[in-house]
This record gives C-alpha cells, structure tokens and sequence, in this order.
C-alpha cells in the first residue's frame, strides 16, 4: 500500500493522539496539540476560502518565531500552497527580490516587522495580531480536507544566499520533509517527552528542521521570538527544556550570561552546535555548564537542512573524555537516510586519512528537488545525482567528517551566511570602486565577519572607508557590511586575471 | 531529490560506519558489521552467479534464528531475489504447499530441519553448514551493484495462514520495509546502543520487524535459535541485552524460571509483548522481575508487522502505576507512520466510549502490496484502501485501542497464527465427520488452544477423539491439532444455516 509521505501526516497523528497534551509555548500563551491543529486547520481555510489561494501558490512569512509561524508550517500546507518564510534579517530591497523571485501570492507578516515588508503582486498581505485571530476565529471548526498530496510535489520554498550573490529558492517535497524529520528524530534519538526551544529562527537552515519531528512525536514546542541569553537560560528552567540547537555565537553568549550558574539546567539531554564550526573547547565548556550531551551537526538549505550529527559510537564509551569530545566536535557522521560522500575531482571517494580533501556530496530523499525556476543553477547544484554542497571536507579512518574549507566562499556571520560575491557587487555598485574582494575574518562574537579589499577607479577622490561601509549598508543587510575595508592600490590577480582571495587570506594582518 | 526507499540502504549504512563494530552473536559465532555485510554480499554473488537466481525470483529459507538467516535479509535483496522466510513449526505438506505456491527458484535450508524440507520445482537446495561456507568463500570479495531499486516491488514474501487455511504470500515492498523499520524504531525509542536478543523468530510476525532497524542504527544482534527461558536470561546477563520482544507464553516461562533472580538483567530497557493479549498483571510481573519499561503491541503480517505499541503519554507521568500499567496492557496506539482506525460496517469510527467494537483498519506505507498472485483476497483485504484486518477492537477515550475479538476466528496459540477453517478442512477428511467447528480455548500456557466440535455422519463407526487427533496431526502442524474434540448430535445453526460459533464458545464447559 502506498500512501504519500508528506508533514501533513504529523499533523493528523498529533491531532488522533496528543489533542489535550500541551503542545506550544510562546510568551504567555499556551496551547494544546487539539487548539494547535484547530489554527491550523482554520489558516488552511482562510487562505483558500477568504484569500484565494490555489494549489502550488506561494504563501510568505515574514516573522520570527512564533505560534503563528509554527501553524504555518501545516495551515499552508493543507490550503495546498508553498511555504516560504523569510529571512527577518535580511534588507527590504532583499526581500523584495525574493518574494517577486517566487511570486507570492500571500504574503503574512508580523507588525513589528512592517518596515521591512516587500509588496507582493498579488497585493494580499496579512498581518498577524487582532485582525488575523478575527480572520482565524471567523473560519469553520471542520477540517480542511487537502485532497490527494503528490509527494513529489514542492511543499516549503527556502530561500538561500549561495555564493552568487542572487537568492535561490530550494524547493523541498513533501516526501523530502517527512523523511527527514523522522530520519533527523530517531538520528538525535529524540521522544515523545523532549522539549524543544526553538532557539534558531524557524525561517533559518537548522530551525525548519524541528517543527515537523517534535510535532509528529507530540513534543513540546517552546518559542523564542529574538535571541536572548538570559531568556533561554530562563526558558530553560521554567519549561523543563530537552534539547536546543545553537549556533557558536549563541553558545558563547549563554556562557558567559550572569544567570547561568543560577538556573537550573538539569532538564537538558542534548545541546547540538551547528551553523559554523565549533572547536572543542566550546563543547568541552558547553558540556561543563550544561551537565548534557553536546555535538556538532551541519545542514544545508537545500537538504531539509540536517546532514550530520557528530554522535560518538559505542566503541568509544571507554575512550576518555578528550577523544570523545574530538569526535563530537567534527562535522560528525551522515544521519539516517543520508548517503555522504566525500570526493575527489572524479568523483571518487577520498581515503580515510583524515588528511586529503575532497567536496562533500550527497544523495537523499532529504535534498531538494532544485532551485525554483533556476534549471542552470539546479542542474549544477545536482549534477550526477549528488547535492554538490561546496564545502571541502576530509574523512577520518572511522568516517568522521571535517569540514575544512567552503569552495563557494560563502562567509559564516554569527550562523547566516553572507556570500562574498554578493557583497563584492554591492561596493562595486560605488561609483570610486574599480575591484573589490571579500573575505571572511576570524571575529570572536559572530565567528566570521565579512572583510573588504578593494581598488579604486584612477583619478576619483578616494572615499573614506566609513563612506563605504554606509554604501553597503543602504543595499544589504547589517550582518553583511564588512567589518573591515582596506584600500589596496591594485589586487593580486592569478594569471588568468581572477583576483586570488587566497593571498588575501593569507596576509600578515589576517 | 529522490532517492529509492530501501532496507538495502541500511546495509550500506553499516558497512559505511560501523564496520569495526559487533554486529551479530550467534552461539559461539561473533561477526562484526564488515564481516556481516561481507557475508551478505558473497551470498548476492553466490546466488546470482552460481544458482542462476534471476531477479525476482523468490528464494525461501527454511531456518531458525541464526547468522545465516538474518544475512539472508540483506544478500537475496542484493541478488535481486525476494526473501521468503519459512516457519519451521509448519508440516512437511505445508511448506511444501508454500513453495509451490509462490514457486521458489531456490530453498536455503539448516540441516537440523532437513526431514520437513520441501521441494521446489528448480530442485536447488542450499544446505547451511561447510558446503554453503565453502561457496561464501569462493565468492568475490566485491560489492554486489544491485542495480536500481523500484521501491515498490515486491522485496519480502512472507506467508500467513490467515482465516480461510490456504496460505497466502503476504508481498512486503522495500518502501514498506524501509519506512517500517525506521517508524517502528523512533516509536520504541531504540538507538545505536541497543542490543537486541531475537527472541521471536525472524520468520515470524514480530520477528523480522527488527533485523532491519538494528541494522540501519548499527545495534548489535543477538541470533536465539530455539526459545529457552535459561539461554534467554543468560543471553540478557552475558551479551547486555537491552531489548527483547515476547509472546505471553515466552514471559510466562521466563517468569517461573530458576534462573530468573540469580542473573543480572539490568541491562534491560524495555519488553515488549504481542502475538497475544498479555493482561495488566502479566505485565505488572515482569516489570517487577526484569525492571524496565513492559508494553504491548500488535502486528501483522500483512502490515511489516508492527502496527501498535501501548506507550504511555506524557500526561500520564504523574499518574499511580497501576494506571500507567492498564494503558501498557492494551492493544495500545499507532506507531509512528500508521493510520490505524477503528470502523463500524460503514466505515465510520467507532465512538472513543472504550466500549463500542468495530474493526481495525490501517493505512501506511508498511501494508503489504497484496497477496501472491491472490487478487481476489487482496482486494478483499484492501478494500477501500483500507487493510481490512479482521480483529475487533474498541477505542478509548485516549485512543488506546483493545482487541476484544478476531472477526476472522483465528486462534493464536503461543504466539502462532491457527486458522479454524484449516483445521475444520482436516477433521472433515476424516470419513466419519459431518461437519466441524474448531474455536479457541482458554489455555494457561499456549494463550489459546484449538477445541473442536464434531457431528458424525449417519451409520458410520463412531472414531475416539485419539483417533481424529492422530488424523489431523499427520495433516498439520502440531500446535496446530485440537486440544480437545466433543462429538455432539449436530452442531448448532443460525438461520441461513451456518454453524453458531458464538454459542459454541458460550457453553457451560467452554
């Protein structure tokens, strides 16, 4: 018998099993899976009955993490319609150019965040507040019947920078989604009892992962809207919270917050790090303070997002400490149902030596079926078969990977990414600009900061680097301005004329 | 991206991560994972390029627990060939009806159970021991490339006798074996650490639900050829058994045990008990003697096997053991991945009342595509798109689910499926028999026992009830022969003439 894999099952199973069991926390409210499931049955019918959604629109979310956004995840799906939140960090002008990319036909948005809005063809916008529980309370109580869910079909649209610069949107089945959270569930080995803190954005790589498992194991979802250390730390205690993912930069500040020794932590099983590169140190302290599993973990956007987990295996349980930790601070090991492969420029593996480097590929229900309306860019990204990730890796003898160098350059800011080329166009847009390079620069709060090296045009008055960093910063998000710009006379250029960014990453004063 | 669901994936898996690690222990015999998957794949070779299996063809197994059974779930896969397990407790002109019925291209069978071995059309038997080492052996160290999987062809075949006493070939998809194993595996919490003792035979309902998802977390299998209380509690002490599955008749041995409070078995984390209703106070026993989590569950052959298993709810947690312990005693809720309701004769649900009975119907991924070459049962059995499986049940108010009857009247004893019909079919060729009802009866060791009732034809010799026993034992398998056998006049009949079973098991004596 076959019967399609979507998210959507999570929903009906949580709704058949756990209807009185508490299943949202955000702020002051409280709901239980029955009332979570009704609002996301009463969404599926707004969208389609006031809003006139269709099947395969494109439906927006410009929001952090809240109720509404968690709803989203199944009330979009069961009007038949695309998920594609938004990215709140990003600027205006960014997107704009995502939500006309996609063509949304929705777009849903949190009031605070009004001044950031983009404008959608269609004109339909929804603003989350008063207004939307009327729209929501004014729907039937009946369940929305999706009708038969082809599980090939694109179910969430997240849009990503990648190195070019443009926003692409991956597209992820349905088939995609339901496999990964179960493969991601029992990879973590998470239950029924965990209590998420959904600590990264829900719109972000590594956060769209945990809505559909916790759902479909009737767990408890805890919200935090912004990130605040001294409000996890309290979360923490007061909801008897499992399991939470962070980013280095996250993990540094909880650390070093005044209320860490004075909470109670000890309902914590598993910290997992991911977004950027974590030594051991930082797990070795994040293990002191919170008394709990940590390990590393790497995702992408265009694979539903989680590739690995640095879990340690059973024959290392004798190991000391130290040698456990080393493992679980690598990149870690393929979780179920993902097939890694580390490669050279033929496409054969390279050896376990922990040493030779290759590009990570991968093939799996969970990646992408390809960017949206971008056949070129898609046909790169998968060709072969395998998801060509980009990020340079070696593999030790036991198969643990690490993850080394990106060949897209993409910068890691405080666990977004910032695509060097992006910016580069940005400064280049000034009119004193000849060449510009970007960079990522070793920075002790956000990881990497991008870092700026550019020529001028002969014969134009030389701006200040200040003028500069406003320059960008009228065109891309903060994150994105380079922390540091140098004004060099001329940059190093390789014989064929491209700018060698490895003799800039190796100067003196990196 | 779209990536075939597989068991062979969980294979590759092992080989890929946990190589150096224990895999299997049988008796005297300890493999690990890169000798396991070795073996699994000589056997591909040995298969295709000694025996001329083609793909598709069916290759049957007549064998208890062992290393060479459980290989045999991955190398006939990589050979193309479909796996039909055979149970060892069934008669000779069984198992020979089975392998003509879905004409098996080659049997693989332990010397040990040579007397009952059938014979199939192609005449190729492999017999287990040095001859079948000798042609591992000789086979290429390479990997066998299976070729691309269709993930909805037919991968297992394993038969049941089901309620009309022909057996039939229940076709197990790789989609459906895939996704079970790692549903069933996130709905019991299991986990890289766990050691399985294969208690169950892995030709059996309950039993081959676990080689797979051991295999893909790279668990560590414990191989049980005969089930034997003291082996198994010395097995749970000496391999640091954490998990096990029962049928009511195993616990019930394990219980009265001499061994039972001189070995360790605090390696125990969970018991799970199916094939029969397993009261509270059978639980509330062995999670007194073993002191781990005791549940219950259900299955069928028909569905890969595992549908239910009784866990408790968060919002239990709090509650005195003993009504934790009711809910652990049911037939229990969903597993993760199955759309179990409960229908009256329209296909509605039964009000959640705990007390109104309707059937239980299923939809999931892990229902079998059909019968062997049986359509019209199949249809039968899916009508709808439902699995239609005969058992009543009730739903409480929670959703835990009670089976309170077998609309198909059959009879398990000690874990084995005994259709009524079947063993009715045998007593009527006994010459003096008119006609015959076979029901279950109440028994303190085998769960339930076949009882017959007989009417005589006119004018014949009156047999003794030794006699008719000795009849249906050369005709089926031993469980399989009436415990008891009353003549009466005739046999009671409702209106359109057919036998009243239900006031057969309402007398005085029953």
């Amino acid at each position: 018998m076959k019967v399609a894999l979507t998210p959507l099952d999570f929903l009906e199973r949580a709704r058949r099993l756990y209807g009185p069991l508490e299943a949202v926390v955000d702020g002051e409210r409280r709901v239980d899976y029955t009332t979570f499931v009704g609002r996301a049955h009463r969404l599926g019918h707004l969208l389609v009955d006031e809003l006139g959604v269709q099947p395969g629109d494109r439906v927006a979310y410009l929001c952090a993490n809240t109720l509404e956004l968690l709803e989203a995840y199944y009330g979009v799906l069961l009007a038949g319609a695309v998920l594609t939140p938004l990215n709140i960090r990003l600027s205006r002008p960014e997107l704009q150019q995502i939500v006309e990319d996609c063509d949304a036909r929705v777009l849903v948005m949190h009031p605070s965040l009004a001044a950031l809005a983009p404008t959608t063809a269609s004109g339909t916008t929804v603003v989350i507040g008063p207004d939307y529980e009327a729209a929501l309370g004014r729907q039937p109580a009946s369940l929305v019947d999706p009708g038969p869910i082809d599980e090939d079909a694109v179910c969430e649209l997240f849009y990503t920078s990648g190195s070019t610069g443009e926003p692409k949107g991956a597209m992820l089945s349905h088939r995609a989604l339901a496999t990964h959270a179960l493969d991601a569930a029992l990879t973590m080995g998470v239950g029924h009892r965990d209590v998420v803190l959904h600590t990264i954005a829900l719109f972000h790589v590594n956060g769209w992962g945990t809505p559909h498992w916790v759902t479909a194991l009737g767990g408890r979802h805890v919200m935090l809207d912004r990130f605040d250390a001294g409000e996890v730390l309290r979360l923490i205690e007061a909801e008897g919270v499992t399991r939470l993912h962070l980013v280095p930069t996250m993990a540094s500040l909880l650390l070093v917050h005044p209320d860490v020794g004075r909470r109670d932590l000890s309902s914590l099983v598993q910290a997992t790090v991911g977004g950027a590169p974590a030594g051991p140190e930082l797990l070795a302290d994040l293990e002191a303070t919170f008394r709990c599993e940590v390990i590393s973990g790497y995702g992408l956007t265009e694979a539903s997002p989680q590739l690995t987990k640095a879990v340690t295996l059973r024959s290392h349980d004798g190991l000391p400490e130290a040698e456990q930790r080393r493992r679980r601070a690598t990149t870690g090991l393929p979780n179920v149902g993902v097939d890694l492969r580390v490669f050279d420029g033929n496409d054969q593996e390279v050896p376990r030596d922990g040493a030779t480097a290759g590009e990570i590929c991968v093939r799996s229900n969970h990646v992408m079926i390809g960017y949206w309306n971008r056949p070129t860019e898609t046909a790169e990204a998968l060709a072969g078969g395998w998801l060509r990730t980009g990020d340079i890796a070696t593999v030790d003898a036991e198969g643990y990977i690490t993850i080394v160098d990106r060949k897209k350059d993409v910068i890691v800011s405080g666990g977004e990414n910032i695509s060097s080329v992006q910016v580069e166009h940005a400064l280049c847009a000034h009119p004193a600009i000849l060449e510009a390079a970007v960079i990522g620069m070793a920075d002790e709060r956000w990881g990497e900061v991008p870092r700026a090296f550019v020529a001028l045009r002969p014969g134009v008055a030389a701006p200040t680097t200040d003028d500069l960093r406003a320059f960008v910063a009228e065109r891309l998000a903060k994150f994105k301005v380079p922390a540091r710009i140098d004004i060099l006379p001329e940059l190093p250029k390789g014989g064929t004329g491209k700018i060698q960014k490895s003799l800039l990453r190796s100067r003196e004063d990196a």
